[in-house]
């Protein structure tokens, strides 16, 4: 049986990452050799070495498009090597971030246009989606509050060095995919103390997983 | 005024860098600072960063796809970065393959179909095209042949580990696009000695050159 693709979105700031070690523990100890973790940009040796020139940030020249159509050549090639070959085996495979993120970062936060990312990117998944999608909800405000709390200098990419404007362009986007495609996404309020999202997050994949798998 | 844009295209082993190279030196004299040279994948530092992912013989997993969106994202940013801002300053800039090498190659050669290819570049190239294309014409079995006897060890690279049935789809790739666009491309035959191959790229840039700048 086809295994399926769980992908975790979110804007900075949201914890996404934090949730998403806590979860992946938990979901480790279950099933094991059952689940595959991904990250975007990467996954792969190939989708590592783009994710290097996306995030270098001696790399301040780079277009807006250029930027785009190098996420979508890094997902493209995680979809072929890895994520497709792991739900053939039957596996659940998670990712954090997919195609959404592209649309919400490059076509609303950007400025390109949510509608030219999502069509060029069509060209790199082949109308591939996740079979669920958890999205981290935070406002604006609350994230940017948190990112300046926790980072570290040495942390600093070039994608943080954003205005509020963007992150706000980037929620308005967000907002919006999740208003055209609700059946495949779950929202979450990431304000709540960190125990509790690991808790609502366990349980939508918990339960997704019964239905599709037990 | 604004400059004009000249790319050369051409199957593997028609000779097309030996000729540039007469040709840059002969237009180096005569134009000096009025002349540009660029070439795909590359140009500036980003896209040769993607050149180095692309060419590398150790990324053998590369998909096809992930291969035709690296070449269009170094497209996008040489475009950006390099191209644009020298026709703006009324230069002529010359460039070692285009747009037309990506739906030969990629489009023809790898299968992925031309009008795809195409398709997705326009988010790279928003429309853009050159003013003039020089075209190498060389039979198939010929332009192997020279590839064949030139190719020393070390220059090998992943794109040259092909089959002749993948040079022939390029070669049909290249026909159609002349096809369809005749009135933008001039073809030179590229069988006659070098000399006579580059005095005709030269008369046709300098009548190209004459009709617009003089």
């Amino acid at each position: 049986m086809r295994g399926k693709f769980i992908t975790f979105e979110g804007p900075d700031g949201a914890g996404k990452t934090t949730v998403m070690n806590e979860v992946l523990k938990f979901l480790n100890k279950k099933l094991s050799d059952d689940i595959v973790f991904s990250r975007e940009p990467g996954g792969n040796n190939i989708s590592e070495q783009i994710r290097n020139i996306i995030l270098n940030p001696e790399n301040k020249e780079m277009d807006y498009r250029t930027e785009a159509l190098l996420y979508a050549a890094s997902r493209r090639q995680n979809i072929v090597q890895n994520i497709l070959p792991s739900l053939e085996q039957g596996k659940l495979v998670l990712c954090d971030r997919f195609l959404d993120s592209s649309i919400a970062y490059q076509g609303g936060g950007r400025g390109i246009g949510e509608d030219l990312v999502l069509q060029m990117n069509q060209f790199a998944t082949e109308g591939f989606l996740p079979d669920l999608t958890v999205y981290f909800d935070i406002p604006v405000s609350v994230g940017l509050e948190r990112i300046a709390h926790n980072r570290r200098e040495s942390e600093i990419d070039r994608l943080d060095q954003e205005t509020k404007a963007f992150h706000e362009r980037v929620h308005t986007a967000y907002k919006q995919i999740i208003n055209n495609d609700s059946g495949r996404i779950r929202v979450i309020d990431a304000t709540q103390p960190v125990d509790k999202v690991v808790a609502d997050t366990l349980k939508i994949i918990q339960d997704f997983y019964t239905k599709y798998f037990d």
